[in-house]
Formats: C-alpha cells, structure tokens, sequence
C-alpha cells in the first residue's frame, strides 16, 4: 500500500483556511483522483499547520491517478487555502 | 482522535535499519504506551527515510502514555537503528 502525503510547513505570516481545505479542496482532490477518502490532520505542535494523506493501491496506481489533467485545477486550488508551500512524502506502508 | 507522529529526515551519512524499527523498536513502544498498532512508512520519495503514526483518543490519553517511565527506555533504544535526530508533529485528526 502507498500513501501520498502532503505538508504544509507552519510558515511565519502564511495563513491556511482549514475549512476550506476540509470542506472544499481535499473532496476535489478524491473526486479528480477517484478516491474515496483521505485522512487530513490540523497541527497542535510540531512543524506543520496541515497535512493530508492519501493512499493508493500501488504506485502505478497512484501515478495514473496523478496524471491526469483534474490534477492542475487540484494544484491551482491552493492558492484559495494558503500562501504555503506543500511538502509531498510518497511512502510504502509496512 | 489525536495522531502522534515520529518522522526520519533523508540525513547524508546517516543510516536507518528499517527491519529493526519495525520489529523490535515501534513494538517495544507499542507495549511501553499500551498502544494495540501503529502504521510505519517506509519513504520511497520525498524529504523522509521513515516514518510512524500512533493515535490515541485525546492528547490527556497521550500526555498520559507517553509520561510513564518506559518512554525513557524507547527513546534510549533509537541508537539502535538510526543517527538520524527525528522530527515530532501532534495533530488532530479532522
């Protein structure tokens, strides 16, 4: 199993709409991918104010998911969220 | 539900045995926590070499687990399998 995180690094003078992310950005990220959920967290203490997790069968899953064309309206989106720039970690789960 | 999260920053010169972390290191904290599981992530690309995940049902359950005595000895047994200095994050899950 592959999981795809995405963090947002707790940056002085960003902001991050956790609503929004909840709500709106992170449901168009399942729909665009064919998804059907994701694990989003909210910092309390350490270095990121955000992330979320995605999991997909297998790499090749996951690249086909990622490549197709929904994925730029996912990446213009978050401009609607935050000023931060995302962190992307692809890891095996043990 | 609160997440616990330990990750391992990709350091040049550093090594970090992932069959030890995953069968004597994160049980062993497993047992120290009262914890049944824990997901463990191997990095495949980005900016870490591993990773782990414990929940607990609140940060007083955490704060809790993580103040008994053992929590010396898991943090004693990190030499054991990495020079890497970790990175800690506490979120809660949305």
């Amino acid at each position: 199993m592959i999981k795809f995180s995405v963090f947002y690094p707790t940056t002085d003078g960003a902001t991050f709409d956790h609503d929004y992310y909840r709500d709106t950005h992170v449901p168009l990220a399942l729909r665009t991918w064919g998804l059907d959920e994701a694990e989003i967290e909210k910092g309390i203490d350490g270095p990121y104010v955000a992330a979320v997790h995605f999991r997909f069968e297998s790499l090749e899953a996951m690249g086909a998911a990622l490549s197709v064309p929904g994925t730029a309206e996912v990446q213009a989106d978050v401009g609607n969220y935050t000023t931060i720039e995302p962190v992307r970690q692809t890891s095996e789960i043990v």
